[in-house]
């Protein structure tokens, strides 16, 4: 089959492998529909994500159709259309007794990571039962993509974990497609105000049709004194980091309110200055997490109830073949305005 | 009256002052009858403390007997015996309404600070029926001393927010007065463990008479290594931090298990370095609290039901006249094994 | 003045009265500009509520200008603008400090029911500080007389008791002017599905308007078995009662999903039956309250951002001197189709 | 094997059984070491439990030694020491994701009900991984027979649903094992108050043994008085069901205070009268469960951590062999005094 596979820093190819099996009890080998292409995947090009070596098949995102099950599976037969977790989930282990999917202690985020990934004609799933959802009838399958990974991954990290409210003041702290995940379901909870912070005037553009109802353009330094300006002087009730550098989440630190949340999203390469000496006594949290998609059944509801349009996400779509012109046109965003790219198999 | 007043850094003494009178119609006169030292009371001796200027009385926790009441408090009348509340409350400001005493608009902690405080013969308590609690008969004044601020302290920004509960481990790193208050009032929700870790013995022994499972003297730099012995490389459940400098801090950062919560009470005086490298995908909350003093109806019923005993904290009693005295005895507590000192006027 | 008065069951006029004055430092005294009509107001007139004493002004929701205030009264002076809760709240007994301004031990629902009320040209609001709300430049003031009680009820009592969260079923029992405030707030949360009960299609074609998903005219009694096909045999998330009889709220206990709640809003006269041997393993929750208007800011909020418009709920507008044919039609709901009528001092 | 066998209403014996095998792949067979008798057992003799059929080996708690495994089992192998949960969970279907074990699709309480029990030398336990436990070493075992079901039923319906927390007032109705472990978990939170109400003073007398602050025996029909005069008069924060008939319902909403919770635990054979005219405008809950032993590794950390002695419960011993004389035991508790009894297989 074919497969696009990491082959060390800098290096990437479109291959052929051999089709996937079933190697526990637990496992599905799904036939691929739709992938996508994550800011995750970019990373670990760059050679930045140690457990993902060279030879590994990418992806961690998609939909496609049952093809093989292991004799545990239950929930699913060959042929049935399903989503598949970024997340593998045992369903048994301490941190899944807790809904941690993140941190099963042989799972989590594993695809396209320490074992092969989507971003090929068929991927082997293990504890299928717990990390594939069921695609109703009717469904639009590349909305579905969309959560896979990113949607919940605004959600749960920005969103839930941000505690937004009616009537609450929000920052989001960078509009790349997590941002804007988190923007998009941000507004389950109607708050009143959803301040959008970015540096690309393009992407706040895109924020104000998603339904920001503010952005800031930081580049001139001043984004702490207009958000203040913004909220009388008080600040955000939550302020959603969505880049992962020492500067945004430190932009983050300024703004929020006293009693508020810094809910971090981005994946941070070093640490940041946390200014304790000012925030000892602002009775604010901070949350950091990595998705556990336990939110996927909710989000499904939401799309299928029209609550959310996921495609909104969707800016370009390619066949696997032309998966590098994927990876091509997703790496320089900047410049081709690319947010989430559809790649058929 | 006389009164104990800071003069500008390092200088401080026992004045006659004029006795205060009503300047609000929410405003209560009380008596002092007890009185104690905070360590923000030396902080504030040092000069660190800016909205505390020479001249002021020190001072913001005790019992006293209502003196005289302005004409819109209806809770106490003269002669009722009462704790005063560390925080003022006006009980009706956007954050009032939101049990944020400590950010009350007009109040929070302003007692011994911005206005002349509870050190001394009289005191003027705003607010006072929000800020002042009525003491029971046959209650034990010198153990609710104990309830102005040191246990509400320990209790809500430590325990409450570090979301102890039963079976979990904790770790309180700091085994000075608010430490002990974290370690007594913990044990109301039945962790499992308790560590300890300080670098005085004494404390550290204080600390097992007061419930700890374990203590760890940190001052031979093993006890990130020894926390994650004992839970089995996992890390804690809730890590305390009640010293308030970056090495502290950063050891709560690398002893927090996945899904676990950082609950800082220390007062910082600097930045700390938050490895959000290593944090980001940890599942993890930091949360921040200047005490709010709203749980202390709950300490209340404890006390009076005997589930924690606060006199336990109390180790030097002296006279009003003495309080040079108290104040060296508290200022060197590694010498003098003190912890809390009760000062009666 | 001219008020409107109860004179005992069955008899009520628009009467001369004395203005009223200042009687507590924390009293002030409201001109008022518009009010409305209660259900709770028809109740009185039947007798229904004890009480309330022949002699009593009635009304407890509107809007109006500060005449006069009380020594203590600091967030307000004569001239401002101000939303009057139907709570009054004294912010500091037992209560008051959890939040719980319903059962305020001397306040609660005291206007024109122990106290006069607001159908008049003049009310003594007593507590100012924390019964009036402040009316920001350019709002409408009509539809903040929704927020006195109606939105604040179907909000707390039914959304928020109810624990809607996004993408789940919710039914509610009752569409009259409780029941579409419970409507109108739900969304709030982006539930999938909102499913409208009543018996009057003119009361459910209003629902559909209003954003409910679907609607059931119970009259034929398939309305369980019509929710459990919705519903895939699985019944509802939440159940808000907002009728206030056994057979709604028994219908709400036989369409409530294991792990559901049943939030009740309606005002009951006679016990119920509880099928406990039905529901003892199903999960569930039943909740109860008395509106504690805790959420009026938060409510303020969702109008000036336009995430909801109160005055969908306004069906008619009269004069003070018109009160009499503003209680005829708002007490033929059925035939004027009335919801909320505005009353012009 | 030996096995207990239910023949019918009235009819029971110690049988002679083929072993059982394994039936799924997820599956394990037990080896019981000790198990013992539940109240609802007795409910079955007599005919009462519609889904337990004639020829069922009855029992549903439990410790042993894995016999077998099926193929999918990963978390336990032959020998493991373990303890049987009351419920058997999938870990993937939709109630299981919410941890609503007990209304696991394809498990819940099943064991000695649908399928055969724990009452036997060997049993059949579905989904293994998720519905097991292990036995540290040095544990002792007939402690953690109360885990399989008593403990966690106590927990998590009374304690748990019933939100009790420090400084609290709690009154448990029904001083019967089930009642007593609602006791012995309650003190996790440091009430200051449990009053116990029953109408055997041996039972009452073990409840002030195992904790209790106050007992009631409401034989004279003054319960409802009595309570109300220990609380100044404003009720319980927290009224445990644990009986499961119209009366002892109706008590706890008699003494409920406002905000408070009434948590229901009894089984119910038939509806109550909820007072909704009295409790419409009082802001309680009420809640049913059917236990989820979501809760059994805290309370495994409870017991090894020495919170809690659950072999306070045991109160006979008895062989497999003489099952007939230990059902005789406990089914006459009044008499006996028996509150858990054990049998070793």
């Amino acid at each position: 089959m074919k497969a696009f596979v990491y082959q060390g820093p800098g290096k990437k190819a479109l291959e052929q492998r051999p089709k996937p099996d079933i190697a526990a009890p637990t496992d599905a080998i799904v036939k691929m529909s739709k992938t996508t292409i994550c800011g995750t995947d970019l990373h670990i090009l760059k050679g930045d994500v140690a457990t993902c070596q060279p030879g590994r098949i990418l992806g961690h995102e998609g939909v496609g159709i049952v093809d093989k099950i292991g004799p545990a599976v239950t929930a699913f037969k060959p042929g049935d259309r399903v989503m598949i977790s970024c997340v593998s989930a045992c369903g048994k282990c301490v941190y899944c007794r807790k809904l941690m999917f993140s941190h099963c202690t042989t799972g989590g985020w594993i695809l396209g990571n320490s074992i092969d990934g989507t971003q090929a004609e068929f991927v082997r799933i293990p504890y299928a039962d717990n990390s594939l959802y069921p695609i109703p009838a009717g469904a639009d399958e590349e909305a579905l993509v969309m959560l896979s990974d990113i949607l919940p991954t605004g959600f749960e990290c920005g969103v839930l974990n941000g505690k937004v409210q009616p009537g609450n003041i929000v920052a989001i702290v960078g509009a790349g497609p997590v941002g804007l995940s988190a923007l998009l379901t941000a507004q389950f909870y109607s708050p009143a105000e959803i301040i959008m912070i970015d540096l690309d005037d393009n992407r706040l553009d895109v924020a104000k049709r998603f339904g920001a109802t503010a952005s800031i353009n930081s580049a001139d330094g001043k984004a702490v004194a207009t958000v203040m300006k913004m909220t009388g002087g008080r600040g955000v009730d939550t302020a959603i980091e969505a880049v992962g550098i020492p500067a945004t989440f430190e932009l983050c630190e300024q703004i929020v309110a006293p009693g508020g949340t810094i809910a971090n999203i981005g994946v941070h390469g070093t640490k940041v200055d946390l200014h304790l000496e000012q925030l000892w006594d602002r009775n604010i949290s901070i949350t950091t997490r990595l998705v556990d998609t336990v939110t996927i059944p909710l989000l499904f509801k939401t799309v299928q109830s029209r609550k959310i349009d996921p495609k909104l996400l969707i800016t370009h779509r390619f066949k696997l073949d032309q998966i590098l012109d994927a990876y091509e046109t997703f790496g320089h965003a900047a410049k081709t305005k690319a947010l989430k790219v559809i790649i058929e198999a």
